[in-house]
């Protein structure tokens, strides 16, 4: 399994993913899926995979190398050739689609799922930054304020944390925080989603620096917080009134 | 969708489930999904449904109808000739099973989800409360005290707080209100999850009443705790300090 979670706010782009895998449920193992696809003057580009891992390592490291994984010439073949983060949608689709077709047919044959889904972010040249998931058939969407996150991967324990939380004007510091606390969420009650989570941080603002992290367990801060955040909780629910209809003190 | 929960505490035994119902995602409705399945002076078994309304109504039925659902003569063929609660579990996997190869089967061909799954929970004679879980094979898993609870239907955002807070020794009060808690994260997250919620209470002293109650959306006390809660989320998420290693101020 794997969490991988995006967000896409008015101070940035965060993008932060787990690095457990798993091959069946008795060959855990860890390898990372925070990748840098092109980093250059003119662009960064970076994903974060979930699924099966052969595949989506094809994936990265084609685009990663400049293969061409278009053959329409009408189409921008490599992330080297995008001038928009569309495009680089457009281009990483591609790449699936190709891999899909070469590695991923044989692993369906034999019954093994090949599904991948990628989280793609970045800015190309002077564009805005964007962020899209790109699907398994290579088709995406892409990340709107209105919902300031994508996800994939083992979703929706993390996920009320930020319907509730989560705001397209939420601060970078505030939104990493919030981020943990979904990840926490997921870890707690998935054991496929666990540290080291890597993390990464674009300014909007492009003349402030990145900030690049790999979260260990024993991370101080997380550690931190997620102990706060279950104290609050525990607090939190002791604190709320028992129903009315039912006698106090334990029987109803 | 629908999200159903049961809770087998030290103090008694707890089904809770929504009333969201829909055929495709235009075609949504409202059906009871909390069954009384038996209720005698020597026995109450109730359940819980989630999956294919057509199939697990035909489930419900042919058991309140106590119709024989098993034609081997060394089983119990109905849940009026059951003398333990695994029994009565065995009688509804026979009845999923069953209804599967009549109903199911014509549904698979069309290429329709038949699947369903059941809480049953209950007791028989002197015996204890207990609850299960049956799949759609029929097969079933019995709770136990080291995990007080099980969900059928869409679990995943409302078990992070079940996981948190809910103990075998939790109180039939704090366990509803942690049961509405969890249910209104399911509620938060997908709109196939709604009210009313269905809420059946059995006491583990048997000479205590059952409460039986349906809660609306305007139920003054799950609003109540509801909003609270929110606010709780929202002040707690606010009280934890950022990242240390960012600036403050809402710059990376």
């Amino acid at each position: 399994m794997t969490y991988c979670l995006g967000m896409l706010l008015d101070a940035g782009l965060i993008l932060m993913a787990d690095t457990r895998t798993n091959a069946g449920i008795d060959d855990f193992s860890s390898f990372r899926k925070l990748h840098v696809l092109a980093q250059r003057p003119d662009r960064e580009i970076y994903a974060a995979t979930a699924g099966n891992l052969s595949v989506s390592q094809s994936v990265v490291t084609m685009l990663q190398e400049d293969q061409a994984v278009s053959e329409d010439d009408r189409q921008c073949r490599c992330l080297g050739e995008v001038d928009t983060m569309f495009q680089a949608a457009q281009v990483v689709g591609a790449a699936v689609a190709r891999v899909a077709s070469t590695v991923g047919a044989p692993l369906e044959s034999a019954h093994i799922d090949s599904s991948i889904e990628l989280l793609v972010g970045g800015r190309v040249g002077a564009g805005p930054l964007q962020l899209f998931l790109v699907y398994s058939i290579g088709n995406f969407i892409e990340c709107t304020s209105e919902v300031p996150f994508l996800q994939i991967g083992e979703r929706k324990y993390g996920r009320p944390i930020l319907d509730r939380a989560l705001r397209y004007r939420t601060s970078l510091p505030e939104a990493v925080k919030i981020g943990f606390l979904s990840f926490d969420g997921a870890m707690k009650s998935n054991l496929g989603v666990a540290h080291p989570i890597d993390l990464l941080v674009l300014p909007e603002d492009s003349r402030e620096p990145a900030i690049t992290r790999r979260v260990e367990k024993d991370d101080v801060y997380f550690a931190e917080i997620t102990r706060h955040w279950a104290n609050l909780l525990r607090d939190g629910v002791e604190s709320l009134p028992g129903p009315p209809w039912m006698e106090e003190g334990g029987r109803a």
